[in-house]
């Protein structure tokens, strides 16, 4: 069976121009290896007024539980400049052991060894104690706005619950074993404006620079950390990403100055509580000027970004273990249990069930020549096998 | 003779639209004035390439010492939204004992006044025991490339020296008679740019971001103050006046940051040695970061604006003696002797003979509705018509 070999899988994948929001045949030739296999499939497409509409997949074999679910995204982020890639981003071409094209690691190469993981159990053992689904989503390099979150709604409202959930995003940073994920940290972004009074350079006792009350305003963002760090996370990190006046003449002193900033927060913070600290420092440091001495937090004003992205930590012993053991067992290594990085789609699956992620190395992922070693591949299917047996038997058991 | 009324020198000017770089016919009507009070007037156009062509006057009544020379300018600054004027830019209607018009305080009206000035003192004395001359440029609300300065040269390479000046630009802040202007300070602009490591806002450790870098080098250009001030000068004052990083994306660790800033520098300074004291400050306040912790003078780059405007302060006590008490004698108010405000054209003339400033009362200039009192006008031409016969005589007697 096809089906069992994941680059085969994967060629077929990287052959379909899936670039967000385009489905590009991908979820169709997932459809394909899915049906064979027992898999009952539905498509379920995702509106949202003035977006485009996103085709998403949900597919499962066997309807008792436990129920485990792999999660995932058939979309890719744009090829480039297709001219500069060694070989073409959307032909799944073989060259010296890597199978070259967009999305190769990020991330259909983790659905395609899934895939293979499943059939080859199948055929081996039958189906599953329990059931297998397959949350594919294609919004996860777009707005997010009509991909997992919806589909994820869609399935509840079906009556479907999860046990356990994988997600394959490319996890690994040098080489397959080393790291997986098991929370992440939230993320937060908002614009801080604030407010002068515009004048002449010449006569700056007329006149109120808000550059000067930016400056402070975004230094205390950045300094002192908001937290060291916990067992699981790396400190809280916030970046002031842009500072913007646009005032082309130098002899004229701006009206207003704004910067962006976004911050990583670790469990120490929920959204809410990180907002509240940001509030408290910028009102803290709202200086005052000659034109207004007192302290005077109407200066500024603050803009949050929608859908801040919550921070997140799984702590299922039997879940995290079974994947654990299951690299150690495959590549002899013990993987990194870990909370880096930026934001996933599991920060809306862990709402509904345990989640972990494994995947792929992601260092060519969203680049020119996005490629995966073949054996990669073939060793990811086997820990995904393995992983599969051993969450079953696990979750049997308990 | 109608050029010793200056309500009428200034409707005939205000008819004409001088917007720089437009000559507009207003040299060729102040020409039309001067020639019949027996001036040699000439018309110098200067080039530049890449520019337009800008036409300027200089016009001398007598050819023997003592030699006092009046400036300004014809051209005036666009009208902006015409139809938000309670009277057109350019029609010198008047209401309410008031001559609107664009340029009627800076500075057409100061030279209607000193035309009228010398067309009386002409009547009532004769030709001056010496000789008196109009130098105006029409390229002083622009670039000011081809104006003051390459007329001076032109003039100065025909054998033209002079013993004083007046430049007739509006220094009165409420009413005629506050303010003389013996002095300007320098003005000097720069823009710095701080160089960072471009990353995504979840890896800070795999970045550098240089808002970090820009904020000690913004802060420490406006804070502590360059000076407390001279004798005659305010204290020097700088402000940046536009920061600018121009990064869309939240998720994004820019790879570089910008600002500009503007000093206003007195006597205590030069154009270079308010240059070196920006760089140490910069140098000493370029701070590491967690890529590059050494402090690294390379991670900035500063770039210079054309042309600083030198700072300059006369004390020619028999000029400002004259002018001073010609002002208290009409007004009787004692005028403030000023060195604030932004630059003049007299920071040239200042390279040639002892130059101050006096004119009309500056409140609308360059707005919307600008205009003039006609009784100021009347007040401005005695001052100026007492001036000049008391720096005449003071000049005989020395
Ligand atoms: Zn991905
Ligand atoms: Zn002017």
């Amino acid at each position: 069976m096809s089906a069992a070999d994941p680059i085969a899988n994967l060629q077929t994948l990287t052959r379909c121009r899936s670039v967000t929001p385009a489905e590009g045949g991908a979820l169709a030739a997932l459809e394909a290896m899915l049906l064979p296999l027992g898999f009952k499939v539905e498509r379920m497409v995702a509106t949202e007024p003035g977006m485009p509409d996103i085709e998403n997949l949900y597919a499962r074999l066997g309807t008792d539980a436990p129920h485990l679910m792999f999660a995932g995204h058939t979309d890719v982020v744009p090829p480039g400049d297709e001219t500069s890639w060694s070989r073409p981003p959307f032909a799944g071409e073989i060259v010296g052991g890597e199978l070259f094209g967009r999305g190769a690691v990020d991330m259909k190469g983790g659905i395609a060894c899934f895939v293979a993981a499943v059939a080859r159990h199948v055929e081996q053992h039958g189906a599953p104690k329990g059931s297998i689904s397959f949350l594919i989503t294609g919004d996860e390099e777009g707005p997010a706005v009509n991909g997992t979150e919806k589909l994820l709604k869609w399935a509840v409202e079906r009556g479907e619950t999860w046990d356990a959930c994988l997600v394959g995003e490319p996890t690994n940073p040098d080489a397959l074993g080393d790291m997986i994920k098991i929370g992440r940290r939230g993320s937060v972004s908002g614009k801080v404006t604030v407010f002068g009074v515009q004048g002449h350079a010449a006569y700056p006792h007329l006149a109120d620079n808000p550059v000067r009350g930016l400056l402070p305003l975004a230094s205390v963002l950045m300094n002192p950390p908001f937290d060291g760090g916990t067992a699981e996370f790396p400190a809280s990190n916030l970046e002031v990403t842009s500072v913007d006046v646009g005032n082309p003449a130098t002899n004229v002193i701006p009206a207003k100055a704004a910067f962006a900033f976004n911050i990583r927060f670790n469990d120490t913070w929920t959204a809410d509580t990180v907002k509240a600290e940001i509030v408290r420092r910028l009102d803290a440091a709202a200086i005052g000027s000659p034109l207004r001495p007192e302290r005077d937090p109407a200066r500024y004003d603050i803009t949050w970004a929608e859908r801040p992205s919550h921070v997140f930590l799984t702590r299922n012993n039997a879940l995290i273990a079974s994947l654990s053991g299951a690299v150690e067992s495959v590549t002899g290594k013990v993987p990194k249990l870990s909370t880096t990085g930026g934001t996933s789609d599991a920060r809306f699956i862990k709402d509904y069930c345990p989640v972990v992620e494994f995947g792929l190395v992601g260092q060519t992922m969203h680049m020119i020549d996005e490629r995966v070693a073949l054996a990669d591949l073939e060793t990811l299917t086997q820990i995904y096998g393995t992983f599969i047996s051993r969450w079953f038997d696990n979750a049997l058991l308990s």
